[in-house]
Order: structure tokens, then C-alpha cells, then sequence
């Protein structure tokens, strides 16, 4: 069986977080770089978050977004209704929660990705809909959660 | 101030598990590529590893790598003596332990690493000493180890 993912390339790297602001001002100067943007997940019209199978339109997060070198580093801070993010931080506390992989047909990946072993935990829409994501349990096999990401551009 | 990384790209990262020889199964049927050898740190004639400030000739790991197109990761059974990774397995499970970055001159990048505010908690020698390495615990700030690698070729 070829990999479940077209291209097993690591694009971006996913640390949950309690403290978004305090964690980018310190990211920022380990890297000696400007503090970037605070981004919000957005509202449940944009996002159609689904976790668990269920639409969770309670779920948010704020992210901001490093380069390390070439690798995209995110740093999440989710907020109190369940989620991928939450669930993190309630079991594992603060730390990496997931690697990310570009794909074209997001539906299909998943599909590949769970007949390869992995579970679905949640997805949704971002940039307005012009990307998706979806994070699958990889933690018994992979010890991690596998990211994939679509983007329209 | 400067980053105390000459250069902040990171080459590697670094996951503890608990059966080596089980994950590298999983991860190689992922990538779709061949099973890699298990590397042994050796024993402490060579890796001469100081773990917390003490010498720790007990402390050994077993390793395996793999390539996510570009990017190193690593996956670290380590043995039952103290050391940073069985503290990890300890503290926190299975999952991602550290970023790495390669550095020239490493007892002066420990010294800007412990300035920026890390603290040194094991190093040691690889490759029969044509290499050597060390973690700093960068959990508060960063919420990860950062691993310093130097190699002499």
C-alpha cells in the first residue's frame, strides 16, 4: 500500500498553547523576529466545524504563525468548548499536538488516512473557504495527530 | 539581543516511544518506504553523557531515522535509567521531545541558550565523538526541548 498521503513532506509543525500572546512574544524573540498577527479561527458561518462527527459550532481557537527556517511553526490557543485543541491541553497540557501534510482532495485523503488506520477527529473550513483541514488520530500508530491541509490557491 | 541559534531552521525533530522496533514499523508503512536500521547511543566510553550536571553512564537510548521529505525525525527508545528522554516518557507519554538545530561551537551556544533563559539538562558525544549534542529545556517559553546538534564534518 503506497503512503496515505501524496506527499509526505512536514509543512507546518502545531504546538497547542494556554497563552497565545505570551508564547508568540517569546517564539518571537527566540527567533529575534517581529511578533506576528493573532489570527481567530473565525465564526462557525466561515468554519463548519465538525468534531467528533458533530458540528461543534462552539469551537475556536487563535493561532499565530512562525518560519522556522522553511518549516511553518503554529502556535493555538483554543478556547473553552470541546475540540482536537482542547482535548489536547486537557490530557497532554502545553506542546507539539500535530504535523501537517499539503494534499489536493481532502475527502479522498481522509478516506486513505482511515483506511490506513487513523481516525477523524475534526475539520473545517479556513480563509473564508478557500482551505479545509482535517486532524486524524495517528497517536497509537504514529504517536501524533497527522494534519491535512487543502488550500484552493 | 540576537537568537541565541545561528540559524534557526529546524533540522530535526525528535519523538520518545516506548517500542522502537513497533513505531518504525508503523512510520516506515506510512511513508512507504523501507523499515531503518535501530542505532544504539553506544556505550558511555563514547557518549560520555552528563545528564543534570552528573555523569550518567547508564543512560542509553536505541533510534531510529527517518526523512519526511527534507526534514529528519527521529524516534528514541530510551532505557530505563535516568535521563531527559525517560523523563519525558515519565512526565508526558509517547509523543514529540524536541526540535533540533545544528550549531559550530557548541559549549558557546549552550552559553547563549542558558543567557536566553534555557537551562542545560543532558549532553554527550555520538558518532564515536565526531559529533556531540545537547538538550536544553525550553518548556516555560518555547514548550518544547531544544536539542543542539553539532557535527564535525
Amino acid at each position: 500500500m503506497s503512503s496515505p498521503i501524496q506527499d509526505p513532506k512536514i509543512i507546518q509543525i502545531g504546538f497547542i498553547v494556554r497563552d497565545l500572546e505570551a508564547t508568540k512574544q517569546q517564539v518571537a524573540r527566540f527567533l529575534d523576529v517581529p511578533v506576528p498577527p493573532t489570527v481567530s479561527s473565525g465564526e462557525y458561518e466561515v468554519t463548519q466545524t465538525v468534531y467528533r462527527g458533530e458540528p461543534a459550532p462552539l469551537a475556536q481557537c487563535h493561532m499565530a504563525f512562525f518560519d522556522f527556517g522553511g518549516l511553518q511553526v503554529e502556535f493555538i490557543e483554543p478556547n473553552e468548548a470541546p475540540s482536537v485543541w482542547r482535548d489536547h491541553l486537557r490530557r497532554h497540557g502545553e506542546g507539539v499536538h500535530h504535523i501537517a501534510f499539503g494534499v489536493k482532495g481532502i475527502n479522498k485523503a481522509i478516506e486513505r488516512c482511515e483506511q490506513w488506520g487513523m481516525t477523524l477527529e475534526q475539520k473545517g473550513e479556513y480563509r473564508r473557504g478557500n482551505g479545509r483541514y482535517a486532524y486524524l488520530n495517528a497517536l497509537e500508530d504514529l504517536k501524533i495527530f497527522v494534519e491535512l491541509l487543502e488550500s484552493d490557491e
